[in-house]
């Protein structure tokens, strides 16, 4: 204005700051304040030059649909143990599907997503391969392994003409970075060895675009004894005198690790006397003990020392009957 | 103690509550106390019972490897407009392997994940088979929609004794729970009809056994526009007067919806004249923009109003030229 003693054009400002809300009142406002902002040009600085030095005028921008996904299996946390195995897993649910969005190719999947994609003109496409553009440094600018994207199309077309569908952001489960994985074993599968296979899986599955960290958390083997040894058959009858009821005999899918443990180092049969039930919550919000089993398990924890006490175990590091 | 005139037999306690982080002590101190701990047998007693009112003793544990996983693409957070399509999304790629885990029958692809398991003895199948279990009480009492599970076993058989792959936890991107995903759209494609067809697609391809909701976010179309226009040409004699160079005209793979609103209620040219760089870390932790170009950006907004008011703009609604 110094210079030429006057701005030659008139000046309007249009100020939000609700973008990445997806602007719920900028349309509605230029909607109704049309005639108010009515002007020759709209001037927009907010995209980026194409390298350092060399200015860069936009003219084409791509749109975007945005979703949220909720994947819900059953209605209440399941411990993965317990019950792992016989019902969906709703986060496995969830990759399977997200996988599913893309093919091997690198293209959406959604039958029609294409369908109204402009194609681009030879003139466009050799304009785009003459700006200064090179592979090589904008992987390495973007400190990426390897470029990958959509096949037949070049860096600069993939961004600018050809439609994505990308993962923003990704929740479920147990909160903490990354994904977590178990697998629960069966005899006689040795959790060292599994955990191995499957990090050494996972690396050779991955692109070559990425970098793959895999972290063991912890670990234990399956266990499995006879039903019928001294202290099983004590269990039983302390049981039945208890609930009035022959007890079941029953495995678990969950892992109590240190009953392998007790087997390797004390060298004694395990007895597990549960008293919770599946409706229990374990582990869940509102996880509750049936007062019914509190205090029968009370009973049957009693007469268990002395069906064990009228047994014929041997007295071992002060173990076994008192008589 | 009072029926009985003192306890049966001699009793041990041994308590730890470290379970849930894979009892880092509880091992060696078990193998340290080993004489101590000396005794006839271990109880247990944390494991559920069958059903309400029937004791249950449980002979067989699933073991457990458990595994984080970490996936990174490029060295920085990138936008997924002006970047994606030409990098792998570690989320994507995430899912892709997680996916890649189970087969479409629910068996566990790892080689040689099976290798040691050890097959159910047909008694054994017998003896689980005789349980009062009913697969709809079961299905009833989780709330799930329906079971599933590796074919060729029983629900119990397959929590019993069949190993699994579960996804425990998730957490990549934006976090906020669910899975955020977005399309760049290019023309001609209409954000609310590929929104649709996605979420449909989703519904469609998602396992019977869970319950899919997807939320629209937001949207936008895409835009494109001719780039000999007055205010277009006005632009590039006013970034070359500042940068002395040239300006070359680009596309951008990022989105400003509002674009294609200007042109549909205002009905004028837009001019997007970016000042930005491509490694201005963009929405990314240390966010910056160059001296340099805030300076020559300065520069070439009035020289564009001098341009702009020397064209041959007629004055709109107060725009215009003017002299």
């Amino acid at each position: 204005m110094k210079s030429n003693g006057g701005c030659p054009v008139n000046v309007k400002f249009l100020i939000e700051g609700e973008e990445e809300i997806g602007s719920p009142n900028l349309v509605p406002f230029i909607a109704k304040h049309r005639a108010k902002l009515a002007c020759d040009a709209v001037v927009i600085s907010d995209t980026a030059m194409f390298a350092r030095g060399l200015p860069s005028i936009c003219y084409g921008l791509r749109g975007l649909a945005y979703l949220e996904v909720h994947v819900q299996g059953t209605t209440r946390d399941l411990h993965s143990g317990t019950f792992g195995g016989s019902v969906v897993n709703p986060a496995n649910a969830l990759v399977e599907m997200l996988a599913a969005l893309k093919d091997a190719k690198g293209r959406v999947t959604v039958p029609g997503f294409y369908d109204r994609v402009r194609r681009l003109r030879p003139a466009e496409r050799r304009a785009f391969a003459a700006l200064p553009h090179s592979d090589i440094r904008y992987k390495r600018s973007l400190g990426a392994p390897a470029l990958q994207g959509e096949g037949g199309y070049s860096t600069l077309e993939r961004v600018w003409a050809r439609p994505t569908l990308d993962i923003n952001g990704l929740w479920g489960g147990f909160s903490g970075e990354g994904a977590k994985i178990s697998m629960r074993l069966v005899p006689d599968q040795k959790h060292r060895d599994i955990a191995r296979r499957v990090s050494a899986h996972l690396k050779k599955i991955a692109p070559k675009s990425v970098r793959v960290t895999v972290r063991e958390l912890h670990g234990g083997d399956a266990w499995i004894t006879s039903t019928d040894h001294d202290a099983m058959q004590a269990a039983g009858r302390a049981l039945r005198r208890a609930f009035g009821k022959k007890p079941v005999f029953v495995r678990e899918g969950g892992s109590i690790p240190i009953v392998a443990d007790f087997d390797r180092y004390l060298k004694v049969p395990a007895v597990l006397m549960g008293l919770g039930l599946n409706d229990d919550n374990l582990h869940a919000p509102n996880e509750k003990m049936e007062l019914d089993n509190f205090y029968r398990g009370i009973e049957a924890s009693a007469y268990l020392m002395e069906e064990l006490g009228n047994g014929e175990h041997r007295g071992r590091g002060g173990g076994g009957k008192r008589r």
